[in-house]
């Protein structure tokens, strides 16, 4: 009976909710593949890539929170460790579909996410002091930000891409620094208020989860959106 | 033994029958989308994605049902609060599929939803007064019926659709009237006769499972079909 989701779970339902939301959003990348030209497919590809994987994550992780109400945190980062350098590869791939870019701009890109997704573990896990860990994860963050918004990256975009890929790309941009902010707010809340972590699990995991969502489905679905629409136009 | 599905459980049947209805229509609509032309795709797309969201869905309630003998309160509504927005999406497709569609309209739609499912969720939960929270959910429904019969969607409707388009919105609009009022009949007699909620499961549940058919898999072929025969015609 433990093992059950209750009905007032809501940290747990919200675990449900989004691993369902993520199986079908999987199926839909997937199945919309056929409708794009060549050259968008990848992009669809690995878009369905970032929700299959974190479908299974998870659902591995809904078990362990309802199962036992404590943060699972390894599952996460393993999600996260692969999904945050698909979501780079996609910017890649946005910006390939329309200019020759420098592979450094891609390398770059990782060691950011690298940065920021060690620095978050160190802290989650408890190997580093919680604030030292957050200020290194936030360091990687704002380097892909810089990257992005004032590097290699954003003068490619801005110099040849038609109309709707540049908006595609700034709407990319803005949720990796609006949607992005929510993680940092959620390891806020879940380790920097001075509360116990334990009693900061909900808080935690609810700001992550919405985080997500946003973060690998919407972002998807922009892609799938100019995908389609671009498609359309060289018909 | 208690696991197993018992003959004379005709609930517990109804909800067997009902996965498998699920699932073969899953792959009805995804093997169909190839059918179709390309515009009405992602309407397919997503009318696989309602039944496989719910088959998937109805085999945990299933396993509550004939395992427990209780009602699936918190599946049903995960479930709910997924499809519902999925079917107004389903709306805004088939009106965008042949008009230019303001985006408020589909956050309208999604307005009513949540009032309604939050509402009937607080009652079926215990959260709220059932008959307080019974009033809540109406009006949310209410809202979708006058949005889709008077509002800004109808009048796209009318003005530029399509025979074909435009029958299949209205049947779409009565499956909202008739077949969703399915749902709150099944609430007055889960909850409002009197009786005990689990004395009255038996009737919530058949009646809930019932109206599932009708509104996520009828309603998806009446959509398969203008799909099928508006895509014939442009050949
Ligand atoms: C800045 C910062 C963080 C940021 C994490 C982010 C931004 C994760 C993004 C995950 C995504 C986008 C997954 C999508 O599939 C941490 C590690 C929480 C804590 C340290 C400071
Ligand atoms: C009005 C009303 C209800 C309506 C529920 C409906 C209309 C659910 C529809 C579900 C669908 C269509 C699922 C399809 O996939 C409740 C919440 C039972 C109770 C409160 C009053």
């Amino acid at each position: 009976s433990s093992e059950a989701l209750r009905q007032d779970d809501f940290v747990g339902i919200s675990f449900w909710i989004i691993s369902m939301a993520l199986i079908a959003s999987t199926v839909f990348f997937f199945l919309e593949r056929d409708r794009v030209s060549p050259k968008w497919k990848t992009s669809l590809t690995v878009s369905g890539l970032v929700t299959l994987i974190a479908a299974v994550h998870y659902f591995y992780m809904r078990d362990v929170w309802v199962a036992t109400g404590s943060t699972p945190t390894v599952f996460r980062y393993i999600d996260w460790l692969i999904t945050v350098p698909l979501l780079m590869i996609e910017f890649y791939l946005i910006l390939s579909a329309i200019a020759k870019v420098p592979v450094g701009v891609f390398w770059r890109l990782m060691i950011g996410t690298l940065v920021m997704l060690i620095g978050g573990y160190l802290g989650e896990a408890g190997y580093a002091d919680v604030w030292i860990a957050f200020i290194v994860g936030m360091v990687g963050w704002f380097y892909i930000l810089y990257e992005i918004f004032a590097g290699e990256a954003s003068k490619i975009n801005a110099a040849s891409a038609p109309k709707s890929v540049q908006s595609a790309f700034s709407t990319m941009r803005l949720i990796v620094t609006f949607g992005w902010a929510i993680y940092p707010i959620g390891y806020f809340f879940g380790y920097l208020t001075g509360a116990s972590p334990a009693d900061s699990a909900n808080a935690l995991n609810i700001i992550y989860n919405a985080a997500d969502v946003l973060n690998k489905i919407a972002f998807g679905l922009i892609i799938w959106s100019v995908a389609v629409s671009e498609s359309e136009k060289s018909l």
